[in-house]
């Protein structure tokens, strides 16, 4: 379907081209640090020199260019249930969770805590349920996980309580084979799950400037050669890990993504990829991580643009906030920046549900970015140009100084042209005050508890559950109960 | 200064050229209501089709056609002080305060009000100190106007108070020459004033659909005759006024603006103008006006899609919210639907400081959305491409693994890369719970308030004040007191 003719751009083709042959000159010249030997084999047999003393690894021109051949412009997530599939670009933008936040907004208390493996199964079925949301990734750690279930016991209650694709990372590859474990349970059997892969992995194996890790990269590696799906995000933060200008910082991120996507397509060419980036500019005043200012926005779009030069999907964690409580500034720096992103052409938002940078997940702000995720997807579907939706012979029926109130066409696309929200308050200041003079955190976390003191439709069969508990030992319960 | 490559569209050039035609047939088979007996006059000569019966005028498509060709691409707002002076569209985005509000928030009692003369002399005093806003809109009306002063009460505490660009409206032709007088006092004389006329003139001179009003339309033919700066504002709303499709609503819109520009074109060819709007969707399930609805960038996006194509500057009321407190959706609305509309080209935002749609002006709303402002300001200046920005050389020399923070680069562009912000919370959690916990509007209220505690350095001289106020016997104080 298309919706947008073309994308807003700061770059000029020559610009766009400048910048890559600037990040191959990088990594031709400079290299990166790569501190996992598989890795370094690989690139070693890829025609990369490769140093095992200092882990260096240099970038001919031509192994980038050669492995840039078989980048395809596609990428899927699946999902347990088939209905909620999505593919970038096609189903654009794909909103996604930000994930891993160690805590928690309990919204009980209104406190901050540690999250639990039974926060993870509530938010899982506030997701489920919320039609703004394609994937879920998981959005905070478990404080509860027993001993050797780290990963367990954040997938078994996300992929328990939610049919959308689920999505997240693992700490090594021990965990990452139990996760793989649980999903062909799931899926019945191995061959079921190859077929159907709807754990969708996620790491951040560079940390900028330019250096490949231990764990993050094995994971990427163990992946890529299963065929199984798996993408990267870059983060170089401008005056800590890059250059304090956007160009600086730019150029460091994609010579990254490039390393990165030499990588995967040494190991199997045509390996879907996303050119992902939480790329950022410090606040040097204090040092301060500042993921909600705009030139996160302002890098996601020349990103983007590059990762169009390249012909491969693009997005991000794009639309976090600072704040810490669901405030204006929570309004406007998720808002604005998913906006901007948007109007660039990119297709994936990790963008719902936290406060704090990464900190703390709340309920609050997810079913707000709910609604921030509506008005994304109704500014996508735009216009809705046709000679029909132009209405020439309503207007001439209707005339100079007539109502279209009571027409059959106005009833007719009341609910369709518009996004008609139910949490944005629209009525007037009277009835306001009547009402309470709430404001949008106070309404958005009602409504998210009235979703949670519902039944999940979308739990496991008793049966499975059965089957997966006796396999693991000890799991935590894993369900939605508030 | 070229900072973006290209705008965002949705519309092809064909669909562009489908819906300039499609106005010209609305236009000329349909034609307009024209209650202003002068214009018809106008329209008469200019070669349309007049019917002083039922005041029904036909645009021939060639008289339309023939005053595009006048058509100039730039509008100036000219301002007390020449060094807030800004052109469209080379100064975009030019940041404007949302107008004509009946009421305020009381900044001290949080309780809304009639707003008075001394509340604009006090917003005033704001907007003058405050970066992102580049030309104020007088905020609200005045209650205590005494009789026959209606608008010199706005007026005067405005251009007492405030050295950048005022903008405003009048409710007729006696009102709009007593304000040209104080302009005239300000200038020193007429000639003074006609070589820089600092009052900026505003109308919404159509009522949808297509119908001309008497007293807006005099005042636009009044000001185009002398030269005087005035553009119009179109506010066509899907459902009520205009036809609940999106393509219908920028159909009617679009011929509206055609008739207006012809209206100026045949009164003096040349005459700047601005494609302004306030296209709209009606909420139907209530009959709400929700100008905070996504569905308002959307044909803002359109409508500056048009202007391009017709070379003119574009903008509008973008970025109003629809909630009664500075909360997450007042954020949002006014972040994303301005973000929207900056990636779409659009130059002119009339965005700062109102709740309640257009109801109420509050304090910490100004002064967030002058946040706002200076990220949309930010966003617009980019990636700043250059050799130099591409820091290759300090990327060599910091190499993998290595450390930005430390470097005199870093400290040299640490204040200019990124917008700086005061008002986004940007610390720790601890810290925020530590300083009290609070809100973005808490924050913005108690920064607001600091500045208008301060002198206000922009007022008149006393000699000039004395002038004024023997010429207009029983003017409002005028002065900002807080």
């Amino acid at each position: 379907m298309k919706t947008m003719y073309q994308f807003a751009s700061y770059f000029s083709r020559e610009e766009v081209e400048r910048v890559h042959e600037a990040s191959l000159e990088i990594l031709e010249n400079t290299g990166m640090y790569v501190r996992n030997e598989k890795a370094r084999q690989i690139f070693a047999k890829g025609g990369c020199q490769v140093d095992n003393q200092t882990t260096l690894v240099k970038f001919p021109r031509k192994v980038v260019e050669e492995c840039r051949k078989s980048f395809v412009p596609k990428y899927k997530f699946t999902a347990q249930d088939p209905d909620f599939d999505v593919t970038l670009p096609d189903d654009r933008p794909i909103i996604v969770t930000g994930s891993s936040a160690p805590n928690i907004i309990d919204p009980k208390t209104g406190e901050e805590r540690r999250a639990t493996s039974t926060d993870i199964a509530n938010i899982a079925h506030l997701i489920n349920e919320l039609p703004g949301f394609d994937v879920f990734s998981i959005s905070t750690l478990a404080d509860d996980a027993p001993e050797g279930q780290f990963s367990l016991s954040r997938f078994y209650p996300a992929l328990k309580n939610c049919k959308k694709p689920v999505r997240s990372n693992t700490p090594n590859i021990r965990d990452l084979e139990m996760v793989l474990e649980l999903g062909e349970l799931i899926a019945g059997s191995k061959e079921a799950y190859m077929e159907r892969p709807f754990i969708n992995h996620h790491y951040c194996p560079v940390v900028s400037p330019l250096t490949f890790d231990v764990e993050s990269t094995e994971a990427v590696i163990y992946l890529t050669e299963k065929g199984l799906p798996v993408y990267g995000t870059i983060v170089p933060n401008a005056g800590m890990t890059s250059p304090m200008t956007l160009m600086g910082t730019l150029v460091v991120g994609n010579a990254e993504f490039l390393a990165l996507s030499t990588l995967i397509q040494l190991i199997r060419p045509g390996a879907p990829m996303i050119y992902a980036v939480l790329s950022t500019v410090a606040d040097m005043r204090t040092g301060a991580y500042v993921p909600g200012a705009i030139e996160t926005g302002i890098l996601q779009m020349a990103h983007t643009e590059m990762a169009r030069f390249y012909n491969v999907p693009s997005g991000g964690y794009i639309g976090l906030t600072n704040s810490h409580c669901n405030d204006a500034q929570s309004g406007y720096e998720t808002g604005m920046n998913t906006m901007l992103a948007l109007m660039a052409g990119a297709d994936l938002f990790n963008m719902g549900g936290l406060l704090g940078s990464l900190m703390a997940f709340d309920y609050g702000k997810a079913y707000t970015d709910n609604e921030i995720a509506m008005m994304l997807k109704r500014a996508r579907r735009g216009m809705e140009f046709s000679e029909e939706n132009l209405c020439l012979d309503l207007i001439k029926e209707v005339g100079p100084g007539g109502s279209y109130m009571d027409k059959l066409h106005t009833v007719k696309h009341m609910r369709k042209t518009p996004y008609l929200s139910n949490l944005a308050y629209r009525k007037l200041r009277d009835q306001w005050i009547a009402e309470g003079s709430t404001d949008t955190q106070t309404r958005a976390l009602e409504e998210a508890i009235k979703i949670l003191k519902q039944e999940n439709p979308a739990r496991f069969p008793e049966e499975l559950d059965a089957k997966i508990r006796s396999h693991f030992p000890g799991l935590v319960p894993g369900d939605a109960i508030f």
